[in-house]
């Protein structure tokens, strides 16, 4: 199985991802030479999107242990274990880093008294393995949700749940991608996703880089096209599920799900079985994260309102389950209400 | 009666405007000395908002009449239409602009065979009266609407309906001024509205001036603040209603009164009487215009997305008359459905 497109990869050894602060203008391939490299890329948000962020500290484990010169298996631990707090304390709250560094460390513990040589091979071979689980994974989901696209489909998505926020297949986008691979003509309008631009920046550079037809709006320009019957189907990712259904995700995304529902057009979310936290009863359980004003107030270095405007800033925001009409995983489609009701 | 922000003004027989292109980052005066200039700082968007372009251009009508040197009443006559005739280049859409014109000339016309001197002062008056006109309409749609807020509300606008864009009143914006004035304690919260941001650039920037305060957001965040319960009315401008009530206004509009309606949330369209199209059956009979896809791609020059990205791009939208809870005119709130029926 391939990337669709590259956002993490090894190649004879070496570790390499696209700068994804320089898209889409530049689409540059950085090498990452060592744990510093790796975390700083992970701290600048030259790497960014949950998956994307494990498959790039797990290799960054693997590439400290090979880098790491000592036959003596204690100091090679130490040395790595060190390396693997350290990657941890890159960004704070991608549930995906921390997992991917779990999963690292367990190899140490659990491989007994086996050689540093051997220990290499199995830190290289678990990083290898949690990216393609997460390629597998992606294009499963992809799999399952383009049996929802029908040949001159328009498709709405929001924010970017694309092959750079994961291994390199990506959720939603992965649905566009596997759908387009199977011969189907369809047309993604794609919200721009302010303050970030995530749709602008990525999710435009991605379906353009596939072939897939699309076209660039405004977030407040989706109710309009619903109205005027544009949309057949809205598709977004996720950040975290509620055990309800209630959804966290980019915000923007439920008043497009509002809008979906008004308008009577079927609103899915793409999202692997991990992303589901069974630990939070609903959506009030989940912390919305607000940002600084800059973001909102700035544009790329340029102001855009008076430059001490007050700024609310919430990152993302809740769906409740009875506006999403299914979850495209990779184990099929859940639709609400109630888990368990396979498609 | 005095503007709230002045956006063009008479002193001691020279002209003068606010250059709002470089607002909210400088306030910059520019006096326009002739008819060239008139035309220019329309044509350039120096000022914008139809109630606004109407003043400045009786304004430069009668600033040409009034620099026109000569005493012949044929030349004079000639000179004075055809600066009317020129001014009428300037923009194709704004009605106010044909609208103040149309008054101008008709001085012209209906003045009979009284000297130079004297047209030059019917003149001057029927540009003031023009101006004086969109003033008193502007505050009376403040007063009527003032009744609505009550101390401790949120109130959601979107696009800038500002002093900047009228005679320096405003239409949306009057009602919160006037409001303020009243010693009313209100907050705004105020949509960027992306493509061209005239939220976040003008009507943050005169609500800042008019100390009231406001928090400015990204236009997909007002459903996520309906939802906590955070807006308790929403007040826009129009640009043109149909005989039914079906309001066109700025792209976003019909998404924000969708999202009210979902959430129970009074959504309003302040306007006056000169608004309304008797002539328009309904929204179905409203051209919304589509402008260049640069505006979204580009913020100020900095590209955001793809370079070639297609782009779909209404400049505005069309609110069904049964999603707007009034209208707020010069002559009272008209509540739906059907007109005639006064609050």
């Amino acid at each position: 199985m391939e990337a669709v497109i590259r956002t993490v990869w090894r190649e004879k050894g070496r570790l390499y991802i696209i700068d994804q602060r320089l898209l889409p203008d530049k689409e540059k391939t950085v090498e990452l030479k060592n744990i510093r490299d790796v975390w700083s890329a992970i701290r600048n948000l030259s790497i960014r999107g949950a998956p994307a962020i494990g498959c790039v500290a797990a290799y960054g484990v693997a590439l400290s242990a090979l880098k790491t010169k000592t036959g003596d298996r204690k100091i090679f631990v130490k040395t790595v274990e060190r390396d693997i707090k350290y990657l941890a304390t890159s960004r704070p709250t991608a549930y995906n880093l921390f997992f991917a560094l779990d999963r690292m460390e367990k190899v140490l513990k659990d491989a007994g008294n086996v050689s540093v040589a051997e220990l290499k091979k199995r830190l290289a071979d678990e990083a290898d393995a949690i990216y393609e689980e997460d390629l597998k994974c992606c294009y499963k989901i992809g799999v399952n949700g383009a049996s929802l696209i029908k040949n001159g489909m328009n498709v709405l998505t929001h924010c970017n749940a694309g092959a750079l926020a994961t291994s390199g297949f990506g959720t939603a986008l992965s649905v566009f991608f596997v759908a387009k691979s199977k011969g189907k003509k369809f047309h993604v309008f794609v919200d721009e996703t302010r303050p970030v631009l995530q749709g602008a920046r990525l999710t435009a550079w991605e379906l353009k880089k596939a072939g897939i037809p699309y076209t660039l709006i405004c977030d407040n320009m989706a109710g309009y096209l619903m109205q005027q019957g544009k949309i057949d189907m809205a598709v977004t990712g996720a950040d975290r599920i509620a055990a309800n259904g209630d959804t966290a995700n980019k915000i923007g995304t439920y008043s497009l799900a509002v809008l979906a529902h008004y308008h009577k057009v079927d609103f899915y979310v793409a999202a692997p079985f991990s992303t589901f936290d069974p630990c939070v009863k609903n959506g009030k359980g989940i912390v919305v994260e607000e940002r600084g004003g800059d973001e909102v107030r700035n544009i790329r270095g340029v102001c855009l309102s008076p430059k001490d405007a007050p700024v609310y800033n919430p990152a993302f925001d809740i769906t409740p389950a009875g506006l999403i009409k299914g979850f495209i995983t990779e184990n099929g489609i859940i639709k609400r209400p109630g888990f368990g009701t396979r498609d």
